[in-house]
């Protein structure tokens, strides 16, 4: 067999892939999370995504398998590797007969901490670039944004800040909220975000965060510049925050997943802290389950294309 | 004239106070606040708050005098003492045909930040307590908490934490929100809450927000203790936070201006710190409104009972 459907899950939407020899033939999206399921529910979310294509094994990964999902999985307790995790496949019967499988999320129990969808991500960036499993940091911004630690192909440690999360909070109910027209893109509200992030010291960006209104109401912030300001002061606070942990090895550049746009915004963030972050993977939860069905024999590994690399196994 | 009616207008709420000779002799309280007025508006919450008191003069202060209040009235920037408050009155003609006078807010011109109402809560308890006039610091708890320095009499300096918005938000939308019927106190999860703050150190208490999840994902934090666990995480980052600042002197007890139960949760925060809050000062924008009054010469300042004290002017 060298096809199957990956299929990335998460709370506010759904991702799936049809996958062929570890590359991706098709792709949709759906604002189908597991916390806003379409009727017919995870059945019929599947059902509707995957309309058309063949009959494959299928591999999921995110919060399909938390409490709130189609079945909870168990985390695994870090360190993790990715033969752990493929070992770990837990199924649910879906209404077309065949089985739907669910990646274990991470738990980080000294800290305590938890992941699911992240973990797969980062397997499917490892298998591109596999000399970055010996030792490597990376940030996976979102809703939950994730800094991890690799070692010697293991996930170490890792902990969450709630960047995304916050600033969709403030953007929408709170007082810094702004009913005017937004514009794309503002890069100087953004970095006098940052800088007062970074320059908030050890009392925190928290301390800052009203400073937003008194900016506005001297006429010294555009209304429409807030939510920059606000999006730079949070995912600057993120990387004030994380690297005084110094939990976080940064000597070489720290390595990014995620969407294309948000990963641009904390590119541009990290250089006002001398911080350089590499290019991010794209889609690299759909390489991440290709590779976990090859270590769980799914798949024939041997088919899998030159750019996905031979997986380890 | 010995009476004068003091109108305390917030963003959520709105006391009215019948004050005579300094004393209240009747209070009245509606959620009546600048973003939730009922029908008729300003002028139909003034006539429902104070029908069958007296037609006497009136003062406001609080975010009814700020862009989204009944007039805006302009800031006073720091330093700024009880007199500069006292002339710098403006006033709106209310459907009755008295005006509604209105009290200044503040601006930190150095910072930037700027507060509502709370100046002249200070000003109450500052004529209760002169002798703090000559150097103080002051919390003053609340959905954007104010930590204010006084110094010969003036307001020297101030910054706002957001606090109790963010406690909301989080409460209300996030996904640390629990939909558990809650338990009235749990000081266990509260004192946790706060020691993972001050522990937090430099990095900061958003770095522990998500741990509250995990905690409870763990059967380590009851789903009823996480709003308890969140209220100490955060009254416990605005103490780090501001002490790490080091703009604010706590030499001496610090003082708290406020309602009693969430004074009581600072205090009981602040004992894990090594930090003493004084008892706070309730009603203290009432006493406040009276000494802006007498200040204004509109009220007898002889006619002031030993409790408020003679205003200094």
């Amino acid at each position: 067999m060298s096809g199957m459907i990956a299929l990335d899950w998460g709370t506010t939407s759904l991702r799936a892939y049809w996958l062929e020899a570890g590359s991706i033939r098709e792709s949709r999206a759906h604002p189908w999370g597991v916390r806003q399921l379409p009727e017919g529910g995870f059945n019929g979310a599947l059902a509707d995504i995957t309309a058309g294509w063949p009959r494959l094994p299928r591999l999921a990964c995110g919060m399909v398998g938390s409490r709130q999902g189609w079945r909870e999985v168990p985390y695994l307790d870090l360190p993790a590797t990715m033969t752990q995790l493929g070992r770990s496949l837990h199924s649910v019967r879906a209404d077309d007969g065949l089985d739907v499988h669910i990646v274990c999320g991470l738990r980080n129990p000294r800290d305590p901490d938890v992941m699911r969808g992240e973990e797969t991500q980062l397997m499917g960036a490892l298998a591109r670039w596999p000399l970055l499993a010996a030792q490597s940091t990376w940030i996976l911004p979102g809703t939950h944004s994730k800094w991890v630690s690799v070692r010697d192909g293991a996930v170490t440690d890792f902990c969450t800040l709630m960047t995304g999360e916050l600033f969709a909070l403030l953007q929408q109910h709170s007082i810094l909220a702004v009913n005017v027209p937004g514009v794309e893109a503002d890069p100087d509200a953004f970095a006098r975000g940052v800088i007062a992030a970074r320059d908030s010291g050890a009392a925190g960006a928290l301390s800052r965060l009203f400073c937003a209104r008194a900016l506005m109401l001297d006429n010294a912030l555009a209304p429409t510049g807030v939510p920059h300001y606000l999006s730079g002061l949070l995912i600057g606070e993120e990387l004030r925050s994380a690297l005084a942990t110094r939990r976080f090895c940064h000597k070489t550049p720290i390595q990014l997943i995620g969407d294309a746009a948000l990963c641009a915004r904390y590119r541009s963030a990290a250089a006002h802290f001398d911080l350089e972050l590499a290019e991010p993977v794209i889609d690299a939860a759909a390489y991440g389950l290709w590779q976990i069905a090859c270590h769980a024999q799914w798949v024939d590994a041997g088919s899998s294309d030159v750019f996905m690399g031979t997986p380890a196994c």
